[in-house]
């Protein structure tokens, strides 16, 4: 796109009712726009890279076979009654409301109520099970305090996934499949060096829980890990009892602050009988079905990769999450110079590689303090200069210099031309 | 995909608890499920239609340049105070509830305050503007009653659009290609022959806003048609003094029952005045912007087609909304048969044509009876029968009778040779 037509504006200045790193860049970059505390809106290089992350989501939940659906925001009482999690003070943060007849209604925390509730309708015989289906949804959450940004939202964008297995075994083997999908996600979002398969508190059904953490000062939890086995033990659970079961000593811990970008849980059978959700089995027994969850927080995932990959002079996106891949700063008038450009975005265009072109009349300066602020990949100046010296300027964010190559260097590295 | 591997089923009876017509099919044939009333969550192939639609209005909007977004659903009180639309006295429909601190929050019926409120910090300028941005978001309306099934939901898809001019004639052009745009779209999803321009009330703005209003029976309002101008006038402004405005007169119209699918305003200049969005003008001079907005309900949409694309068998879509062009039903367990309709599902999935693969041990009246439900515009089946007879047997779901026909003449009009 040309970034002539497009109406964000970056600004120079950090909004001054930000405390949290990544709202701080992506207000200043135009991603995103803050209507309340921890209530933020998506401007159109925001969704872009929503879009991307939700892109790699669904691509690992589908290889494993899982089916998309949508559910809804309005959640009944009665529903969640049944599992006794309507209550205020077993739930804080809930969001309430009324309908007009006065019936009480909530606004979906979580979606594992009536994702259980409705798959009573489709589940009686073993013979259709394993099932999994997800959904990428706004979660609503009444946060006391939210001044992490993105990180932790009162509205915000989560990916639950939810898998019904026939027992134990078969739930462990999904659940184990879904572990390796959620790694893959975090190596392809770049996050994969500091991202640990983390034991946390299991709740009522099993001993731990496993968590998705990502290291980085950022985040509001403490983990201990241990960079050789590549696994963590949540604060929460750091106890002699959990060390032993889980053979790990202090010594080899270290303890770092993190954030949690995903959290999987096994229900084993607790939840299919507090909701009734049964199947007759091959000898046509009657059996509870076996339950796991799977969330990951999309909008959250967006600010701990805006934290880590950013520095002072603004964004860094990797790559694949970049709301383009190359920034095109055309800078003079010469008729040569703007004829040049145009071809080389439309060539880019054409091959399908992302590109904003800033072919804005403002001076060098604002074009490439803007590229670095939004944080694309590539940056590429034509100018009258290389025009005339029949190159093209090419520089990377995550380096300081930039380099004077051929157009045909340019279009292999960016894999146009083989 | 293979329907075998689907979680959603089809019902042989009607929901008991749903009266319209909509909500009826698309439950039985497992597009959507019911949360509450007016509340309804979308299966996957109630996903795929949404996606259908979707993408015809992306594409509707991304070519007269407009930007997308995503608002947020928790609204400020504050906001909404400036042009006294708080206060249920004045918008009835209102969702509100409580932050932690106690202060008051609404769920989003409509973002014309919010998407204005947040335009002002990207537009000070004339060079800024014309901007068009838009969305395709949820909304949340506190309907008394909800017995339209998806066509009047209390939790529902919308697109808008809003549109920033610098004065009443360019606000004029860019409202005259909307319209455009918005007939185009309804053409493409097969409405175009029923789908009205109406004259409807305007509000506080101008004389009349527009309406577009299919004509069904399943609709809630009523509008007077002139076939032959292809334009039809509201009951609320049917009246002497309307008709003589726009040259009508009451012996070319015929009264009709009808669903209002889309509803575009002129606010002119009032909608910035009242909460303060100015720009400075090529004089220097401190001008307020004109702003036109343009409403589209997906899953209303959703809801009219299906109404109006459905008998007595069931639902049957137009090719570019129906969750699959093709449903291949085999029959027979022969190994020739199998073979060959793993084939052709193959050979379809690779040249990008969507199937339905029903490999389900059923007897053949059931997916006969599951094709016709599903509404799927085409139906292929190779049994043991085609197998030795050397064809395929085709059906449109519009049509009573199948015909044999040879392979190559179904890729030829499936359009994947030449």
């Amino acid at each position: 796109m040309r970034l002539s037509e497009q109406f964000t504006k970056t600004r120079k200045t950090v909004p001054a009712d930000e405390t949290s790193r990544n709202a701080q860049l992506l207000i200043q970059a135009g991603y995103i726009h803050k209507e309340l505390a921890g209530v933020y809106a998506y401007l159109p290089f925001g969704i872009q890279v929503l879009e991307n992350i939700k892109s790699i989501v669904r691509e690992e939940m589908n290889i494993l076979g899982a089916q998309e659906l949508l559910m809804t925001s309005l959640q009944r009482k009665e529903l969640w009654e049944k599992t006794d999690r309507w209550s205020d003070k077993n739930v804080d943060i809930w969001f309430k409301t009324k309908l007009k007849n006065g019936s009480d209604v909530g606004l979906a925390w979580s979606h594992e109520e009536p994702v259980v509730d409705m798959m009573k309708s489709f589940v009686s015989s073993y013979r259709e099970l394993p099932i999994a289906v997800y959904q990428i949804q706004t979660k609503f959450r009444n946060e006391l305090r939210a001044k992490s940004g993105i990180m932790r939202g009162r509205e915000f964008i989560m990916k639950d996934l939810y898998g019904f297995s026939r027992n134990d075994e078969e739930l462990l083997e999904f659940y184990n499949k879904m572990q390796e999908a959620y790694l893959n996600i975090f190596e392809r979002v770049g996050l994969g060096d500091i991202t640990y398969v983390t034991y946390a508190s299991g709740g009522a059904f099993t001993k731990f829980s496993h968590e998705f953490q990502v290291v980085t000062d950022a985040g509001e939890d403490t983990i201990y890990i241990s960079k050789d086995k590549k696994l963590a033990i949540n604060e929460e659970v750091y106890n002699d009892e959990s060390l032993s079961q889980l053979d790990l000593m202090r010594e080899e811990l270290e303890k770092v602050k993190s954030a949690e970008v995903g959290n999987i849980f096994n229900f084993g059978s607790t939840k299919a009988e507090e909701l009734g959700m049964h199947f007759t089995d091959e000898s046509g027994q009657d059996k509870p079905v076996y339950i796991s969850s799977y969330g990951l927080g999309i909008t959250r995932l967006m600010g701990v990769i805006t934290e880590h990959f950013s520095d002072d002079k603004g964004l860094a996106w990797p790559e694949n999450i970049a709301p383009a891949k190359v920034y095109i700063a055309r800078l003079g008038a010469g008729e040569q110079t703007i004829n040049q450009a145009d071809e080389l975005y439309k060539l880019l265009e054409d091959a399908r590689v992302t590109v904003i072109y800033d072919d804005r009349d403002v001076r060098a300066g604002e074009k490439f303090a803007d590229a670095d602020l939004l944080g694309i990949p590539y940056r590429i100046v034509i100018s009258d200069k290389t025009v005339e010296s029949g190159t093209i300027e090419l520089k990377n964010r995550k380096e300081s210099d930039s380099k004077q190559i051929q157009k045909d260097e340019l279009l292999k590295m960016l894999g146009i031309v083989g």
